[in-house]
């Protein structure tokens, strides 16, 4: 029985290509659709369950059937993360449960007008639920709203989706520290930077971390035009470390 | 030189088809791409300049390329009007102006972080202001949120364009019926009700007003599912008042 993460959308707020930007990442993406950049999202799946991690595409009734994403993980309240939560809850015919952070404003009028979505309690820190086959444990991450990554684990196998965060809170780190992980999706979403930035880990901060916790294989997401065009010419990542694209299929286990 | 009138969208906020529903009107629209109804939002355009009301639609920057939309007039800052701007915000190389009523919240965090989106002064109800070659004249609706209407008058010929509404505030009807109007678009939500709804006209509430009214045509907007179900076995509409669908494009003027 394997367990599968397929990335959905790897980019940031922005996208690839960035709305009349001419660099050169922008300029490939609009050339060449394998390097074009959605909202950052993907699907954990295994024994036909499907929970979507995110919800910023704004595609999603249009290319899922009805019934057939089973829950939503939410990681944050921000509008590329849960944009398409504002179709997807005018359905009709189904409902479909949404897991997320603490955080009493969540987005616009989601709560107060949610149709067949139906928000479950807010999930506790370091608490491990059972959604659908999956065992989910919350994870704090740094952001500028209430954010949670996820440990996912399925029969033994356990990844990790960390975004958005500047960083690890350490309690976090020792979380992802106690027991190997096959899989750690990580922000990564700008060039190493002076400064790191904000509210996002810039390349430097992604590769110390995957050098810290040092899971079997880490993929960068969220990733700015920036980072992209940086890439272009840049020396090759360590070992494990990989840059996620949209569509690409991670399949763990035996 | 013509004044044209280009529908981008005619739906509701659950748009058509409705996710996962099976009713005679959404399964039309699943077979015949012409009878999909997007989110409500049109393009107004006259001597090359163009400017959207409303952004709902999320394919914007895939749809117009930079700077071929120069100005976006905003009736109300509902997401099924707005959630475009999100996108559009994220851009690079160019600005763009947005129009709209005085409302203190707009919606989630665009204000705050509007990018390339440059947010005039709020709209006056009835005072005329020119954007581009039009006189915008704001007239007041009834809505759940502070929600404008606009009079647009090009060399003479006048439209009106009424969205998200029920029935009209009584100024902004004399406002109306004080000259001639070539073109009345019109916020027909659902079909006809023992009781008006609450923020939308049903069919009774906007052929009366077409009636009051009395613009030379009348073209109904911002349909549901069940709207267009009644109107598949319904009676012809009167004289001069008709139904919106996506893609049309009026002509008015010489
Ligand atoms: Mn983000
Ligand atoms: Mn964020
Ligand atoms: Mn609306
Ligand atoms: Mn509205
Ligand atoms: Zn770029
Ligand atoms: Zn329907």
């Amino acid at each position: 029985m394997n367990l599968e993460l397929e990335f959905l959308g790897t980019a940031d707020a922005r996208r690839v290509p960035v709305y009349g930007c001419r660099c050169r990442a922008c300029e490939r993406a609009r050339n060449d659709p394998r390097y074009v950049r959605r909202p950052c999202s993907a699907l954990i799946r295994a024994e036909g369950y499907q929970m979507m991690l995110d919800a910023g595409r704004t595609d999603l009734c249009e290319t899922f059937a009805p019934g057939t994403i089973q829950s939503v993980l939410v990681t944050h309240y921000h509008m590329d993360h849960v944009m398409g939560l504002f179709h997807l809850r005018w359905g009709a015919g189904h409902t479909l449960p949404v897991h997320g952070p603490d955080d009493p404003d969540g987005c616009d009028d989601l709560y107060k007008h949610p149709g067949i979505l139906q928000f479950q309690p807010p999930l506790a820190p370091f608490v491990p639920t059972d959604i659908g086959p999956f065992t989910v444990t919350p994870l704090p991450l740094n952001h500028s709203k209430p954010t949670l990554g996820y440990g996912i684990e399925y029969r033994g196998i356990r990844l990790a989706y960390l975004t958005d965060t500047v960083g690890l809170p350490d309690p976090t780190t020792a979380w992802l520290q106690q027991s190997p992980l096959a899989l750690m999706v990580l922000d990564c979403s700008v060039p190493p930077k002076p400064n790191p930035p904000r509210n996002h880990n810039d390349l430097n901060l992604a590769l110390a971390l995957a050098e810290q916790i040092r899971p079997e294989k880490t993929l960068l997401t969220h990733l700015g035009h920036q980072l992209d065009d940086y890439l272009m010419s840049a020396p090759e990542l360590p070992d494990g470390v990989e840059v996620a694209f949209d569509g690409r299929v991670v399949e763990l286990g035996s």
